[in-house]
């Protein structure tokens, strides 16, 4: 090994030159072991580095070779013990995502009904979620509105709930992938977020760390995408997949519609609650895309994890999983494993309690041609249910209940979105937001099919 | 004033848009201005900035802001008091230029000829230089080795000095231009040195605190030159001019050939001795270029200063003045009025008194045809003349004697270098560094012209 020498791998880069497999590891170690006493590498070498690589990009063996040096510069989750297959999905963010509170319990119940020779489901979802952050929710602030449940498990617990119950959810520690935790922290300051390269290694450091045999990625594409246009969504998800598949797991991605938000509910605990609906049966017209999605996307685990010939059967197989109420009597496991008060689910309707509410009518009539649907995600994070910087408290009964979804016709007076929030002075300002973003038009206008594109294509 | 936003300036120069002159000057202000309590801007996001600099480039208009807020960002010297006509060089580094030590007198000795109403002279070179760092020297390690010659005048102290010498030869302090100290510390750990903006604005900025009506600029060209092509360094020649040009300073820029040592001696004392024998009208045939330049660029610098109708009539003007004496009494003035004791000068050989010495031979006859210049200021370095890092000491009788010029038939056995060094363990290694890059070739080599371009073109 060659001692590592910063400027030179910030040089190399800068100029355009690919980087050797020893100079990103040890510009990976140094970032997680450099101490005030002992400063391998400085933070505004990490910061020119992180310019260069923004500027430069990465190839596909430099990406894989960063991707996986994070993923091992802290605790990997080791499947092995497990002998079961291990799958999981991620998002790249969006508003009303709650897809993950439907496809872990399908997944899970797939796996309970299939066990290995030694007990453990055939097929397990360790799946490490994030927390709401600017305009997208996070599953964990949608799961700790549930009283007790708690996603702080070590990987050890993750291990014995997974055994018992085929899924866990949990939150991301300090000792997993600490190296993202630092680049993260400095990106974000820096002007480095989005670069689709060190997105990549951020996503797939993480996810590569619970030790995956397969990954479905959902890469959202539209206005309240994160990525800026269409082609840059497409980089991401070939990225995502080409680094996925050189590690040796199977991987999908799917380009998917975000120009609205995903079902009936956005915010914390109302997306629960649309979740424990479908999960009895009960299919609300505007959960229709919600659902939909969540069973091609589990559908794609399930052909991946040999449970279906197409990603097709998949998911008509994850729809007959969610319809018997084998996925609800998952998620039932899963949540009392984690401590949760599954009373709740009886009736979640009732605990949705916010103090002030406020109906947005159609100002006219005609289809509902559009909105900016990042701006939607802003205006649930300033009703009370997101954060705009890490830390920040979030409310459990702030959020929007949809109406109406884009190429519907609308009547002027027709409810649009209904917002609620635990404090009436919070609703003007996002009621603003929603009322400019709204567009009705009196022609039908074009909406695009939920999944765009399917990487690698068939 | 809006307020300061640093990401908002990373975000916008990554993304290839133009910077407000507020922006520039706030990250300026911001750069010099923060303290741990108030921590403005980050290394980390200067960082950034630099390399997306280095990325995108400046346009005119930005790169002379950067360099005016740099060059505010500390003490200036005022110029106005003395009513007289300031004019200095710059030269971008080189081996065995001692250009300096030659062209200051000589505009002193024109400026003392023609004072103005209040006795000052017509022409003053407030001449603030640097120190020797890796392959090149630095005009303040020469000085110092005259005995009793102080270099750390302030800025009052240097206007005294110019209405009594016309010239003054001072290093930089840390009240001039601090924001090119905060930012060259940090360029310099993270390869963001090489950008021809950045470099021009260090350089300008520094030079405009001298508050000068002319510059004339020394930008090297070749195997000895900073800038690694012909092409970088007329890049870098012309943002300079530009620069000077817009902040109302005549700037005029020569591109020269540096692929050799410049005259006959590279090191400390060794380059004194020669400047002050050339002004004592001893004119060695291996100092013929060092004598040229020399010319060349006093002769613009007086053309400039209106004492010559062309650059040539200025030349032959210098020389003049050279010939007459008037440069070497100007000399006397300078160095006694810093406090050097002048009667070094009376012998300057015998002072050279280095404990260790070797000649290096031809290896075969023909034309010495080519060096690697740098690697020849390299070996100058080793020997104990120059530092690999700031603040390391250096040898006053360390350096090299050069014995032919490119171009030259040589006989094998005959001497090219004398190396001398105040130990003789250090000998071997520049013996070495030099003996690889010398090529004697059995054809007549093309020498490229001294003068490569002048910029603006006549």
């Amino acid at each position: 090994m060659n001692p590592f020498h910063p400027l030179d791998v910030i040089l190399r880069k800068r100029d355009g030159h690919p980087l050797s497999d020893d100079q990103i590891q040890g510009f990976v170690r140094a970032v997680v072991d450099r101490t005030p006493d002992r400063p391998l590498i400085t933070d505004a070498q990490i910061a020119a580095f992180l310019m260069a690589v923004f500027w430069r990009g990465l190839d596909t063996r430099e990406l894989a070779t960063l991707t996986s040096a994070m993923r091992s510069s802290g605790d990997v989750f080791d499947a092995a013990s497990l002998n079961t297959f291990t799958v999981d999905k991620h998002s790249t963010g969006g508003v009303g995502d709650k897809t993950s509170l439907l496809i872990a319990p399908i997944l899970a119940a797939a796996g309970l009904e299939n066990p290995g020779p030694d007990g453990v489901p055939g097929i397990c979802v360790p799946m490490i979620s994030g927390r709401s952050l600017g305009h997208t929710g996070g599953t964990l602030d949608k799961l700790e509105t549930i009283p007790g449940f708690n996603t702080q498990l070590n990987l050890d617990e993750l291990a014995a709930t997974l055994k018992r119950c085929g899924a866990a959810l949990i939150g991301q520690t300090p000792r997993i992938v600490p190296a993202d935790r630092t680049l993260y922290a400095l990106r974000d300051h820096t002007g480095t977020v989005e670069s689709p390269f060190l997105i990549t290694a951020s996503i797939m450091s993480k996810k590569l760390a619970e030790s995956l045999k397969a990954l479905v990625l959902d890469v959202k594409v539209g206005s309240g995408a994160f990525m800026p246009t269409y082609e840059a969504s497409r980089q991401l998800a070939d990225l995502l997949v080409k680094t996925g598949v050189i590690s040796g797991t199977r991987t999908v991605a799917l380009l998917t519609r975000m120009d609205e938000p995903l079902g009936r509910f956005s915010g914390n605990w109302v997306e629960v609650w649309e979740c424990v609906d479908i999960l009895r049966g009960i299919r609300h017209p505007m959960s229709h895309d919600l659902i939909e999605l969540s069973n091609i996307m589990a559908g794609w685990m399930l052909h991946l994890a040999g449970r279906a010939s197409t990603a097709e059967e998949g998911a008509r197989l994850s729809d007959r999983i969610l319809s018997s109420g084998k996925a609800y009597q998952a998620w039932l496991g899963i949540a009392a494993a984690q401590g949760g008060d599954v009373r709740v689910f009886d009736d979640p309707a009732a605990r949705h309690k916010p103090a002030a509410r406020r109906v947005l009518m159609a100002e006219s009539s005609g289809y509902l041609a559009s909105m900016n649907c990042k701006q939607v995600g802003w205006a649930v994070q300033r009703l009370g249910a997101g954060r705009a910087r890490p830390g920040d408290p979030v409310s459990a009964h702030a959020g929007i209940e949809s109406h109406a979804k884009l190429g519907q016709p609308v009547e002027q007076g027709q409810p649009l979105f209904t917002l609620f929030s635990e404090d009436a002075s919070l609703l003007d300002e996002p009621e603003q937001m929603l009322r400019e973003t709204l567009q009705i038009s009196s022609t039908m206008p074009r909406i695009q099919p939920l999944i765009r594109e399917t990487i690698p294509s068939a």
